[in-house]
């Protein structure tokens, strides 16, 4: 064993709280059949088996004996604090029903189960990882379970251990896959259960039945510890305006809580830009305004949190990117030599497209035209934007100077947030809700069931108070075109503009821009007060106010 | 008073720690006569009234009635952890010695001095900002204090606010100036005291005197946090090199300590590298040769901490932009237009420093080359150190694999940190530490000194063992050539490859870069177990064990 952080030796320690029905036996109380959010008729179509199924909720039980079985775990994607959590309650879920259960890890992702790549989790090497953030216990992996080539493959290591059930810990897109894998597993009468646990730290994996995935509140906790110092920083030097861009994805959740516990100047919300239709110029110019609104009151310094998605939800860019993706997948284009490709583009592209395209800054317009991923399309991930919008924001304010509009100085640093916040140490409620979602898990598997998310409700209140229970995945699912063709599919859960964070949001951000409002939530704490060490996201404190 | 977090709220109540000697009445005891480390005739003789004074030592005295005065404090420079905590030190220390005493804050640095723009420092502010990180009680700023007409314009103001003392918090440079106004001050019998603070996250300002400046520890810490988050994401993902640049401008002494915390896979140091007389090129190949052994044992993943001054410790970058300099300062090259001032330059330079220009990626020669300060120097703190690096490491991995040297996959993302840590909220130590500094720098202002900075030592003892005193800053002094003329100045601290923490890297560092023996230290706790919350660097446990 390596060294190791004397925090982390002290969070060893921890026991991560219970939901007060998981704390002994456990009975399922089964609600009335279940429909999926849209498309239903072709949803029950797609998963005969798993289709309808009650939304289970635990109360306490009578103690009964518990049965020998073992227990398989994945884990799929990006990594997110608590993952570590989830299996450390998974393993003493199904050991505090028969010390004898074994729990195996599959290795690197969903590709270990696939490629027969697993571990078993020991009590020793389960010890070494409890309440510690990553993945790195058993990897994560991107490999996608889809193909009933991968399914069998899964089956025959599935079997050779004796596993009885497969636990998946990912994000929508993994998730999905799960119930695939549950159905397809349950229409060959295989005998291998399949639940899921929502994670990733972009939030968007939330519905009326998941109120958060998990380690979305580590991470904008971490991210607002940094965000908060910067913005410390600048109300302290009095002269930059720091441009950071969080992690995210598409959805804006991320950006929307760290605006909300930090209190910066501006916060830029993908959703909204995308409903109101508002152009790069747009957004520029508002940000522009509020730098020289901020000058004209001495104030040549602020703070702008932009989401990692953005520039995929203004619509100019995004109709510029498709038009893009379909001009550079010809035949032709694929001879063009990278020199001439920019012209090429040029030449190919329409009016409108053209417009945006050459409004660009340069070195964007060629990173969108030369920069292609595997299958061909703009990697729209690299593009800098907190670099794009302050170059942008800068040449508008020098525009404004010219006709009098604007008489500050602007100087910009910039900043860009992800890595840093997806594999800190879970905070108590990561800690503790991961640890129930695994445990929780293994009183579902208990129960027989398959094609089930883990579910832990009532997250506000305390642990103790929290209702544990199981929403069958497929409940969640409609059809959405991907790559062209109809899948079911996990609805994404994007920032809805009429709910309540990003109304109060809304309500404030014109204060916020105009006056310095700055909260500094500094970094997360496991011990001390309880409103310091064991509050909530302001998003949930706002959805279940 | 606006919104404030609830790790803020809860951190206002805390008490920080002093020495046992200053819990009480206090008796100034004097050592020997000093002497400054170089120049001693020079420095005498630019010093005359502040030259030589003994070091001193508060022990425990007795109750005497304490005199009314007031007080003015300054923050010069950039923020570190802690400037807060000096001011509520220094302020409950001169109440400590009568109620009546008070404490005006100079704003945004020693340009308030000279501007007479300040504030008082009431009962109600001070309890706002108690440990709190950042500077924005009062703000700072850069502007130097050197000239006679500053100091005459400040003892304008000084006198009019009855001010007998002045403390300045800041830097090497910034109390390299305390002492020149200390020495004017009292040359001309103007009968205000001037006491220094050492201060700067960068951990150069340290001697046999100091044994660390304030703001290091939690700026550290901070860094650490993130650099253990993204190895533990790099551990799991175990598909990317992480290139970290970090804070430190000069000295490496930040990256050096991150990397005790850390144990990442490579750390530069400048100065070895410019003890070692290693090229640009020694230092890619250095790290392309432990990315290719860890890629030849499956790991293709790894982080390097690269400091921020790296690029000038390099001797042949050193001598470029030293003749970059130059050749641009002329008026003959002020004439020459943007775009032809690259071609201008390879024809002046000498053929060593061109071969060196041209082996630069054309981006990073086009920025030596363009992007000058106002003074026309080399913008080098610009150049995106951690970038150019992965790059060139790219391609002699490309160049390796041609010749079967290497079989792997190199893949990098980037980081830098420094405003993230800057202003974090003190860590357990530097709270103590500044508190104690500050009210220490009260306890020398009542015992009739100038000239002198605040000194506590024995700092990895408990605070209530910590010694505490003052030293004359002309101790720590030499002359050093400044703009081309001669200067008394406190002697910069570099990391000195002799002492116990680089030993201490350097023995383990092969073992770090082959095998994946990260440690994640978590972010900053103020409760918990003491090993926890209020432990010291681990520069400071070498350096005094």
């Amino acid at each position: 064993m390596s060294e190791i952080s004397n925090l982390q030796k002290a969070r060893a320690a921890y026991q991560p709280k219970l939901p007060k029905a998981l704390q002994g036996p456990v009975t399922a109380v089964e609600g009335a059949a279940t429909q999926s959010v849209g498309n239903q008729k072709e949803i029950r179509e797609l998963f005969p088996n798993t289709y309808g199924m009650p939304v289970v909720e635990f109360a306490e039980g009578k103690k009964a004996p518990g049965s020998q079985f073992n227990v398989g775990v994945i884990l799929s994607g990006g990594q997110a604090p608590g993952g570590h959590n989830v299996i450390s309650g998974l393993f003493d879920g199904i050991r505090s029903l028969n010390p004898d259960n074994k729990l195996y890890g599959f290795l690197m992702g969903p590709g270990g189960l696939v490629d027969h790549k697993y571990m078993e989790i020991t009590p020793e090497i389960m010890d070494a990882y409890r309440n510690t953030g990553g993945f790195d216990i058993i990897g994560s992996g991107r490999t996608k379970l889809e193909e009933v080539d991968q399914f069998e493959k899964g089956i025959v290591i599935l079997r050779e251990l004796g596993i009885k059930a497969l636990v998946i810990i990912g994000g929508d897109d993994s998730n999905t896959n799960a119930c695939v894998l549950a159905e397809y597993y349950a229409s060959k009468n295989y005998g291998v259960q399949v639940i899921g646990c929502p994670k990733t730290i972009d939030g968007d994996l939330k519905n009326d039945q998941i109120e958060a995935s998990f380690g979305f509140d580590t991470a904008c906790k971490t991210y607002s510890e940094l965000i908060g110092n910067i913005e410390r920083d600048c109300n302290s030097a009095r002269k930059y305006w720091h441009f950071i861009k969080v992690m995210g994805r598409s959805a804006s959740h991320i950006a929307l809580e760290c605006a909300l516990q930090t209190q910066p100047n501006v916060c830029l919300i993908s959703e909204e830009i995308e409903k109101k239709e508002q152009s790069l110029d747009d957004i520029v110019k508002y940000i522009a305004d509020i730098v020289a609104a901020r000058a004209a009151q001495g104030n040549n310094f602020g703070t702008v949190i932009i989401p990692e998605g953005l520039i995929e939800f203004i619509p100019a860019i995004k109709r510029l990117i498709a038009e893009l993706n379909d001009i550079l997948a010809t035949d032709e284009a694929k001879t063009v030599t990278r020199e001439n490709q920019i012209e090429y583009v040029k030449a190919h592209l329409s009016a409108a497209n053209l417009a945006v395209f050459s409004s660009l800054p340069a070195d964007v317009a060629s990173q969108l035209a030369l920069d292609r991923d595997p299958h061909g399309n703009v990697q729209v991930s690299l593009i800098e934007t907190e670099k794009l919008l302050s170059r942008m924001v800068g040449k508008k304010l020098a525009e404004m100077k010219k006709d009098g509009k604007y008489t500050g100085k602007f100087s910009a640093q910039h900043h860009f947030f992800g890595y840093e916040g997806r594999c800190a140490a879970p905070s108590n409620f990561d800690a503790d809700y991961c640890y129930s979602l695994g445990f929780n898990a293994s009183r579902l598997i208990n129960a027989g069931k398959t094609g089930y998310m883990s579910v832990i409700r009532n997250t506000t209140a305390p642990a103790a108070e929290w209702i544990a229970g199981g929403v069958p995945i497929t409940m969640m699912m409609n059809l959405e075109k991907r790559s062209g063709k109809f899948k079911p599919v996990i609805r994404k859960a994007l920032v809805e503009l009429d709910g309540k964070p990003f109304k109060f949001f809304a309500q404030h951000r014109d204060d916020w821009a105009a006056n310095t409002k700055y909260v500094y939530p500094g970094s997360i704490q496991y011990w001390g007060p309880s409103e310091v060490c064991d509050q909530t996201t302001k998003t949930l404190q706002l959805e279940q106010k």
